[in-house]
């Protein structure tokens, strides 16, 4: 059996080393000459946010998944119509990729989310600051990931620029939620509709990008199961098959609320690669061929990841490799990007230890030891 | 950096994800289109036991290692002499291919291995026989593994038929020991001279070919310690960087014998890619990269490995993945070789586990249920 990823970066790199293990065939499809996911299995070189070349995917594979949720939506119909399988469904990638409508859906559910309302204009803004007061969250409705669909509305004066920076992709606001920390679930389900998760992590970023993840989250058992009930509501709801990433706000009044599902791995799930008996990416190959999900538990009490961001633009050279391999417990992968940037991600650190502390500081030294 | 690795084959395959998670490039030499490495990695076309492929080798890669101890050592020798980083080094791979000449270096330190000598015709075994009496193993000097070297001397009329069958690959003869269990230590050198060692295993073989490996081995602290610390003095003996396979034999009478020592990453290590923090594979490429070794402790109490040997002739079509799959724990490898055959080594399962009874039960439950 072949399967056929969507997107040629770091996800689906992580994902073909699962395939392949399994005895999958691959094919990804991306534009990138030399792609991390292209190093490791056949590529299509095409656009996956364009038509044609997805549907050029589907002469090559039995079951065709993506790696970010830009896939073409009509392309992936029209190959499951041709009987070729896919997963997550395009019904359920339609439904989480507008985020708008994918917080209808959540919200209709009855799964608390952030207050919300549409935004058609400058007004729509207005009335929200009247009826929730400021800081609002201007959200981009499509084609949002790591920050870059989100601007903050603090006062009347930042409404038009905020409205500009995320002009032609829809918009919606949310209240601004004060947390007291972002929680993440990653969760599998399968085929027959069996779901699986894995424990709370506790995700933290800079410059809204995700830098370190904390395997389980330190919170209370309440909000631990809170969190893990309502991720498994979360894809009863969306109903699609595979790994999905649901990111969560903890409040300080102890709720939990759903802030955004991502029909695909995800970073926040990473660390499961040597942190759980299986990984996100293997659980994401295994629901997507029909195999039965794997044990989501923990191998060690603690993981910690930490992503490898660029700190300069030019062609990548990772240094200090052997300071923080000498650190115990530390794993280190590099995606084999040719080039860096400011804040691309460049690679991941896991630390696995006896507790978060260990964990944490060992993953922290490793990190700092790293250029790239 | 460059790794370039002599052979194609699934030891090769495991190597490279590990290398270039960690940023290197990678080149496989070999003549299987389509190999279980060069699935991978680039590969070069050519045969690792012939001169000139491996010198060519040379122009690809910045560290030169093998999976297979055949590769041509004058090769070796010669691109060392051009300033490439060779290891294990073309002397320590010297010393150990010749399999006699491994047992002399071993005995000559002092580290105990089973009575053994020279054989250059009947005679010599005929005094042998004398000397250690009955059942005698002849063994093949070079080119041996998974008991293709071997040849079980029962009475005098065996001695013939044994001759012949390892034929024109130099002898030699051992006393048969016999063992209450094969042991097994993977251990490791960096380039600076640190050894580190895996914990002991048990390997339990099925017509001379590993098929089961029990980690850690359930035997007693001082059989445990006495293992470790020959696996020390063999890698202290050997002088190579890289990992070393250092197979044993348990005695009834609690003594610890070092059958055979492989200067490569080996089937008795598979285990740890789940089993332990760091697996034989990166170890390897930390210590051919001059990297500082990892830690060797078990994730969980209990690994255990089965080889998914081929039991049919024709091309590979691995069955029963949902079935083994559905067990908790258990990861399955398939190394994507076309065609199967009675025999051989098409894949691997690892089930880890709170005991060693836990895992073995679902890894034989697993193996059951795959064909290929």
């Amino acid at each position: 059996m072949t399967i056929g990823i969507a997107g040629d970066g770091q996800l689906g790199r992580m994902m073909i080393t699962a395939a392949k293990e399994l005895g999958f065939d691959v094919v990804v499809l991306g534009t990138t000459e030399n792609s991390p996911a292209g190093q490791y299995a056949r590529q299509v070189m095409g656009d996956f946010r364009a038509e044609a070349p997805v549907l050029g995917l589907g002469d090559h594979a039995d079951v065709i998944t993506f790696e970010i949720e830009d896939a073409h939506a009509g392309a992936l119909i029209a190959l499951r119509e041709k009987g070729i399988e896919v997963h997550p469904s395009p019904e359920t990638l339609h439904n989480i990729k507008d985020k708008f409508r994918q917080k209808q859906l959540l919200a209709g559910a009855g799964i608390p989310v952030a207050a919300y309302r549409s935004v058609e204009s400058s007004d729509d803004l207005i009335s929200a600051a009247q009826e929730y007061g400021y800081p609002l969250v201007l959200k981009a409705r499509l084609g949002s990931y790591d920050g870059r669909g989100n601007a903050a509305i603090k006062r009347a004066d930042d409404i038009e620029p905020a409205l500009d920076k995320l002009a032609g992709r829809g918009w919606y606001v949310e209240q601004h939620v004060p947390f007291v920390r972002e929680l993440a679930v990653v969760a599998a389900r399968d085929r027959k509709g069996n779901v699986a998760t894995y424990p709370v992590v506790e995700t933290r970023h800079v410059r809204h990008i995700c830098d370190t993840v904390i395997a389980p989250a330190q919170v209370d058992g309440i909000t631990a199961r809170k969190a893990n009930d309502l991720a498994v509501k979360v894809l009863d709801t969306l109903q699609g098959v595979g790994v999905f990433g649901i990111e969560m706000f903890e409040t300080p009044d102890g709720q939990v609320l759903i802030n955004e599902v991502a029909p695909r791995v995800h970073n926040s799930g990473h660390w499961t690669i040597e942190g759980a008996v299986t990984s996100q990416f293997e659980q994401h190959i295994r629901a997507v061929t029909g195999l039965p999900l794997g044990s989501t538990d923990l191998v060690k009490p603690a993981a910690v990841m930490i992503n490898i961001l660029g700190d300069r633009n030019g062609p990548a050279e990772p240094t200090g490799l052997h300071e923080a391999l000498a650190i115990p417990g530390v794993s280190v992968h590099i995606y084999g990007k040719a080039d860096t940037k400011v804040d691309r991600k460049m690679g991941h650190i896991t630390a696995i230890g006896d507790t978060v502390d260990e964990a944490l500081a060992n993953a922290k030294r490793a990190r700092q030891a790293i250029t790239i």
